[in-house]
């Protein structure tokens, strides 16, 4: 296998001071949605814990490195997940947290990072503009700036569920994974590559938010002047070089689905296995539904990897009477 | 502590036998829905698993057991979570499974029996008239009969969830059970008097079914002639002796609560925690909503028990606009 900047002991490491709280999240089978799909469905449930998305299992890798050095300050951008589970890493350690996000981001994350104690910027923007504005207050107050994807405990933390599925199902033949910065699709994959190297990840992103893809496929960055998505958790205009790298050593495949796909797929994920799920999260059901024969007859894995959307929003997305019943 | 006819290493025992998919299931604190609630909530969240609920604890107890005994068949009645969870493990087991429901239960529920392969027979009555019709298919095929609460593995596999509280929570002081026939309500507390006799645990039960509730109060079996409840997980009319009698052993107290009550937690969970629920598995919160200053600064438990709900139905009820938010 090439090399990623990954290490599979170090991932083992990352995963001992992850609060249990995030680990060992459900994988299981959801046979209802199935018939709709034409293939067998697991679900690696990533929402039940305490900021309702998998980016907590990085944030405790980088409050725990912190906290060893007696650090106090750490800034962040994010379009809100990450922002929580920082807020929420921090708050056990005694870190001073503060996130950096655009002010058109999802309402009900920046409530909850305000509510778990950090301190909250908005920009004029949109994540991009967020990712600098943080890096100048990192500069300015000499505080450590946390660049998800990038900074490699946030890959450590995203690796240890690709341990954990590796581990806990008999088998499967294709991983589907939001691809947004690239650490869930890189590190995931980097696990598996090593562990389970039969098996497919397929990497998705919004047509409306394909600047990674584009990256990927023309294996050079390519970055875009706007995003036009409601997966608002993955949309990025400039992949950062370092994390194109390690995607082109591990990544099957990338594909963009579109808006309509997204919340059929939130639909569908609502009315047959009972989840809530934000847009990037149902990104993994949009490739199915756009792509069904590609997965005919195979067993697919998808990482439902958040959950935090605005409610009335969401009501809007999946409801009126159901059209996915099969 | 006086005995139930529960014990901690049959508990134990019970626990080697369930399909792990069904164990350690997320317990963890959910803060958004705190400042409504006026207390600490923590989830024990039961529907991350192939039938959205905590009966497959039980079957799995059954369904080993029996396949011990090389039997064939077993058949049980069911509202249809139970059917459901019996349907699944008797599948993995080779075991013939016949579930009696009655016409009126929901759909959804009875939809994922046929789908899970088990014979299901449909009762023109209610609940009980199921159980009825069980006991005569069972006596007249020489098959073993299932009979929640009644039986001790359905028991034994409930207490587990006693077993987890136990081990993962640091401290809380109450935690709030659905009471339908008595299993959970009473097999949790059995663990926790025996481990953490300070916690308090409080039965929660419709007022439009509230046989048992009135049973525990007057210490003697109550039956009423009929239910008015969409929490059609608990709606018995017609208590078992022995599971009363095991409930006034260990439980602290027993609470009505009104529909629009269920209702209000059900749309609580939805708007605040990202949580599909059925209207057995928002009767914790609906008793704190009820009561706010009983549990006001204490640290409470809600067992989600279910989230089979029929989507239709489930969008009327938390549909429309929010009115939670806080």
């Amino acid at each position: 296998m090439q090399q990623t900047r990954l290490d599979l002991a170090r991932i083992r490491a990352a995963r001992r001071v992850i609060d249990p709280l995030f680990l060992d999240t459900p994988l299981y089978r959801c046979e209802a949605p199935e018939p709709g799909l034409g293939c067998t469905v697991s679900i690696k449930l990533e929402t039940a814990n305490p900021v309702r998305s998998f980016k907590a299992r990085g944030t405790e890798v980088v409050a725990s490195r912190l906290a060893e050095k007696s650090s106090r300050a750490v800034v962040c951008a994010s379009a809100g997940n990450l922002g929580q589970a920082l807020a929420w890493s921090g708050q056990g350690r005694g870190l001073d947290v503060t996130v950096v996000a655009s002010r058109f981001a999802t309402a009900a994350k920046l409530d909850r990072i305000r509510a778990l104690g950090a301190r909250l910027e908005l920009v004029d923007g949109d994540h991009e503009l967020a990712r600098e504005r943080a890096a100048a207050v990192a500069r300015y107050d000499g505080i450590r700036l946390v660049e998800d994807s990038l900074d490699i405990e946030t890959c450590e933390g995203a690796a240890t569920i690709g341990l954990e599925l590796v581990d806990s199902l008999p088998s499967f033949d294709a991983v589907l994974i939001a691809l947004g910065g690239g650490a869930l699709a890189t590190d995931v994959r980097h696990v598996l590559k090593a562990c389970a190297p039969q098996v497919e990840v397929i990497c998705v992103q919004p047509l409306g938010a394909p600047a990674m893809t584009h990256s990927w496929r023309q294996r050079r960055v390519v970055t875009t002047d706007s995003t036009d998505t409601i997966a608002d958790g993955v949309a990025g205009r400039r992949p950062i070089p370092a994390v194109l790298d390690d995607l082109l050593q591990v990544a099957d495949d990338a594909v963009l689905v579109k808006e309509a796909s997204i919340i059929a797929g939130m639909r569908l994920l609502f009315d047959h296995a009972g989840l809530v799920v934000e847009p990037s999260a149902a990104l993994g059901v949009a490739a199915i539904l756009e792509d069904r024969d590609r997965f005919t007859g195979r067993h697919v894995v998808t990482i439902v990897c958040g959950s935090n959307v605005d409610v009335d929003t969401y009501r809007r997305w999946v409801g009126g009477t159901s059209v996915h019943r099969s």
